[in-house]
This record gives C-alpha cells, sequence and structure tokens, in this order.
C-alpha cells in the first residue's frame, strides 16, 4: 500500500494505492456513514460495504445530470444526513463525479472520500477535486472544485471490470505516461497483456506511476489554468467523439490523443516517428477502428473548451512525454480539420 | 457612496452603500456580461440595465430550486456564456442566493455581482457569500460559498419595494442591531416612519450601519463555524414559521427574535424588560398577529439546524446588543416550546 498526497487549494486528499476494501474501517468515521454508488457495483460488492445508508444511481453517464444530484440531496435528507455526516463514491468515473457535486453542495458541504472501483476512476477521474454533472450532451458544465479526503484504490476490484472498460481507463493511464513520462509509456506498451490479464503487481506498479503523475500536476495547479491543463490532452477531440459515438471516455481519450498528435506533426512539433510509435502502442491495445470527426467538429470544440473565444487553448506533443500548450486561432484549427478529414479518406 | 469590505474566506467582496445605477458601467468589465432578475425586477428597472443578455426567473421563493438553477445553466450555455463570462444578479433575496449558486456551479465557478433591489438583500442576503437553494419545504440544503465581487446598493430602488417586503428587510435590519449594536437599535426604533417613508438619508446611513456589522462578523468568520452563528438570532423558530405560514422571510425572522427573546429569559440570560422593549419595537414596526408554532417544532428545527445531534445551539441574548450562543439538550427545547404555547393561550 503506497500513500500519494494530491493536495490542492481546493482541500487536502490522499490517494491509497494498492489498499484494500478490508482498510476502509480504520479510514471513515465511526457513524454517519452515506454511500453513493450504482446498481452494477451494488451486486458486486454490496456485502463488503461498511454499514451505511447506501443511496444507488443508475450505472452510466446518462446519470450525470443536475436532476440526478438532487434527487441524490433529497435522499440524503430524508435518511437523515446532516452537517457532520461523511459520503462516500464508491464507484467508477461517474459516481466519483456526481459523488463530488453532491458533498459539495449539500448542506454547503459534507465531507467525502472515494473508492474507486473502475482503472478509469484510480489513475483519473477520482484525483484532483474536480467535480461535476453534463448539460445535455456537454460535459461538466457544472461542476465545483472539492477534494475527496482519501481515494482508496484496491486493485483487485477491477477483476470484475469488463475489458472495455479497462481499455478505457488504459486510455488515461497511457495519457499520463505521454504527456510527462516516456519510460512510464515504454513500460506500459511492453505490459499491456499483463494489464488485460489484470496482474495485481503489474497493476498496482503501473497504476501507483500513473497517479503519481497527475497528483504532481494537479499540486502545482488546482484549479486548473496553468500547467493542470495538459492533462487535458486528447481529450478536446475525444470529448467530441465520446458524445457524438456515445463511446466510453478513455477510448475516445485514445482516439484524441491520435488527432492531437497528428495535429502536433501538422503544426511541425513533433516528429512523425512519434505519432507513429504512439498509434502502433494504442492500436496493439485495441483502438483500431477510429471513428470520423462530426461536422460541426469547430462549434462543438468552443463549447468543450468553455470558451466563445477566437482562439483556443491546444495540448500538443513535442515528443512522447513532454506535452506543450500552444494558442491555436480557430480559424488554423478549421484547417487541420479539414486537412485531416480528407488525409482519412 | 461608501465602499465596506466583507472579505472572507470565499473570495473579496465590497458592498457599496449609496450607489447609484448610474455607477454600475464602471463596475463590470466592457463585455460578456449576463443578467439574472426576476419578471418583476424587469418590469421595473429592465431599461436601466446596462447592456446584457438578459435571463429572467419567477419572482418568489418558489424559484429557489436547483431545478430553476440547472435551468439558468443550460439557458446561460444556449446564450453562449463561457469561462471568462460576468453574471450580475440584479433582484432581491431569491435573485442573489439563486445567481450565486448558478455562478459557483457554471463551467465550475465564473466571475459575479449583484445589484441588490431589496432591503432584505442589501442588509442581509447579498453579504458574506452564502449561495443556497431549498429542499422541498427545507430552507438552503443545498448551496455553495462563493463571494459576489460586489454588491451594489442603491437605496432609491427601495422606493418601488412593497411595504411588507421593506417591512421584512427591516426584520435583518433589527436583527444586525440586536445582535451587536445598542445604539443602532435605538436609532432604528426612533427611525420607522422615516423608513417607512423610504427616507433616502435615513435609509443609507441606517443600511450602511447595518452592512457594516454584518460584514465585520462574516470577515471574522467566513464558513460560519463560529462568530457569525449570531446571524442565526431569530432564525431558528423563524425558518420554521416561515415555512409553515408561508411569510415573508424577515417578517418571520421578527417573530424568531420574539420567541427566542423569550427563551433567552426563561434561560435567566435576559432581563424581562429587554424582551418587552425589543416586542415593543416590533409591534411599532407592525408585527402584531404572531403565528403559533407548529405540531412538529423540534422536528423541524433539528432539519433546519441540518443537525440530527441530540442538542442544537441556539442564538441567545443577555442584552440588547449583546447575543451569545448556547448549546441546548433538544429535550430542554422541547419543554421550553411546551411552556410557550401554553403561555400564549
Amino acid at each position: 500500500m503506497r500513500r500519494i498526497k494530491a493536495n490542492t487549494a481546493a482541500g487536502k486528499s490522499v490517494v491509497i494505492t494498492g489498499g484494500q476494501l478490508e482498510d476502509l474501517p480504520s479510514l471513515l468515521p465511526p457513524s454517519g456513514l452515506f454511500i453513493i454508488t450504482d446498481t452494477n457495483v451494488r451486486a458486486l460488492y454490496g456485502e463488503s460495504f461498511p454499514a451505511a445508508e447506501v443511496l444507488t444511481i443508475q450505472p452510466g453517464e446518462m446519470s450525470k445530470t443536475l436532476t440526478v444530484a438532487g434527487d441524490l440531496c433529497s435522499r440524503l435528507l430524508a435518511a437523515g444526513a446532516d452537517r457532520s455526516s461523511f459520503i462516500l463514491g464508491f464507484g467508477g468515473g461517474v459516481v466519483c463525479d456526481i459523488t463530488g457535486l453532491v458533498a459539495s453542495l449539500y448542506m454547503r458541504g459534507v465531507r467525502h472520500a472515494f473508492v474507486s472501483t473502475s482503472l478509469l476512476s484510480q489513475v483519473d477521474a477520482s484525483i484532483g477535486g474536480k467535480t461535476g454533472v453534463n448539460l445535455g450532451n456537454y460535459k461538466n458544465m457544472i461542476g465545483t472544485f472539492k477534494q475527496p479526503e482519501f481515494v482508496l484504490c484496491d486493485h483487485s476490484l477491477l477483476s470484475t471490470l469488463p475489458d472495455i472498460e479497462l481499455l478505457s481507463g488504459l486510455g488515461e493511464l497511457i495519457k499520463h505516461a505521454v504527456i510527462s513520462d516516456r519510460v512510464l509509456f515504454f513500460d506500459i506498451s511492453a505490459s499491456l497483456s499483463r494489464l488485460f490479464d489484470r496482474d495485481p503487481e503489474c497493476l498496482e506498479e503501473l497504476i501507483y506511476r500513473a497517479v503519481k503523475i497527475k497528483a504532481d500536476i494537479v499540486r502545482r495547479d488546482p484549479l486548473e489554468d496553468g500547467p493542470r491543463r495538459v492533462l487535458n490532452f486528447g481529450h478536446t477531440f475525444g470529448h467530441v467523439l465520446e458524445t457524438a459515438y456515445q463511446i466510453p471516455h478513455g477510448i475516445a481519450v485514445m482516439e484524441g490523443m491520435l488527432i492531437a498528435s497528428e495535429l502536433s506533426v501538422w503544426k511541425g512539433e513533433l516528429p512523425y516517428t512519434e505519432a507513429r510509435l504512439l498509434k502502433s502502442t494504442l492500436e496493439s491495445a485495441g483502438v483500431t477502428n477510429l471513428h470520423e470527426l462530426p461536422e460541426n467538429i469547430i462549434r462543438l470544440i468552443q463549447k468543450d473548451k468553455k470558451s466563445e473565444a477566437e482562439s483556443v487553448n491546444m495540448v500538443l506533443l513535442q515528443s512522447i512525454g513532454k506535452a506543450v500548450i500552444r494558442n491555436m486561432h480557430i480559424a488554423e484549427l478549421q484547417d487541420f480539420t479539414e486537412y485531416y478529414k480528407q488525409r482519412k479518406i
């Protein structure tokens, strides 16, 4: 078990990799516990939950709405949760995102923490204190910054994770490596089959190193207006594909990374051989069928960027292991997407 | 025009008393402005609004829901608001409370400020950074802490305020005096008719002194777990009456202050003559028909206190001008309410 500090201006947080569900009681207050989870996770692990009132939501992105968050607040109130209560989000990215928001809002804020049950939430969603729900097709348009007191990552929970969800989590794992750790990228590339076999040692080691990268970045930039933006590598195009084709987040991010690496080559920032290297690893992981960019891609990017400005910040690569932020005019981005669409045919 | 700093951990804020709508342009960014207001305020002052996209809600407490907040976020998105936008809440307490919440949540937080159009919001609701909406009958169960960058109080706007709303605001004005400024209490008592005549000089002077009291208290205790709690004087019983009988907030608070002062006498904290003095001033202001306490008063108090504990903190008076916080066992509070109900018959 290793503990990684992920403190930010939004609070203190510790991520525990290589932990076990058995460690939970020592981390939680003796009473006043409420668990938010989804029906899938409850069916699998409900018997291992600590003593608590349990509130379930439907699994999947459709639950990430303000209506569901408000409904959870009503159920907390009816169940007697008060200012001194403690909310434990037990699940994957969706459960973590909505639990964080509910803990921000309920009675103007109550304590909260996570047990992360997916690779995606263990390496990404649960770290850094961003909470959020979607507004229609636009992702995370409503949210807050609030840190979970701890994030417990029990990697044995990943044994029940469907392969497609493992692949999705792998997307963020690879992204962390691609933006700042070339050695980790090669280690992941060499460990793909062990990862899909849920090899415990391999999972623990690679997740620990990826969490460390994210925690170090968010610690330096809690409100995401500086270096933290490199974490968005692959996300601008990825979010658009995720929404347009309803594909899992991390898989969309991998496709987005491929597009962003082509953009980096197009801009003269990245050698072509590096883009090929990334593509080859993602293909080995299983990302082979790439989706077309939607027609209104530029408009969707502006919404995703939460900006109506004439230029947007894009995360580009200079090499595998080194990301940079470049401000690009919308017209230039439009040129690239035209080039990219034609080039694909 | 006087400026009062009301900075807290939730941000910096300045309250401008004796300001004028004409001062607005110099306080606002040159573009990207969105105004949230209600239909009443828009009908009265819409022509004086600065250039902006205007979003209206229905007037009144019924609009203080998470659904309305989410709807406002959707309308902001459709209208093109982005992370760099500025939201101006233009209205009374309800508009300020919901605008603050929307500004907290939309894209994880955008800049915001208020033009306060009611006495209640000028002396109370707009100051201190508490945002909130109700959950069913329970007030402000969902919310955040976020400071408006400025609160512009143009007292001439109070000329269109209905008498009952002025009386409601007077409730909080008197409360600020009762908890910490005996001289202000006597000055208000002596100025009631000038206040109801909307005498500009009188309004400006008394509002300035009341805002100063609240700003000083919240500055010292931004998250309301210390001395700020005295601001809740009259609110525990007041919230219950407000919900049970659907009466304006500040009027319910005045009735709540009378009950809390009787509790203070019952507890031996307050001389009976002081309670009489408070009652006499509130009667002169127009608070004459007192409502009965509901049957399930203790349960409602626990919900309002956001606590399921066996004891609750109550704000009591030791004299007019000095409030104290006392922890009371629920059973003792029950005894008092029995005494109070019988005593009234």
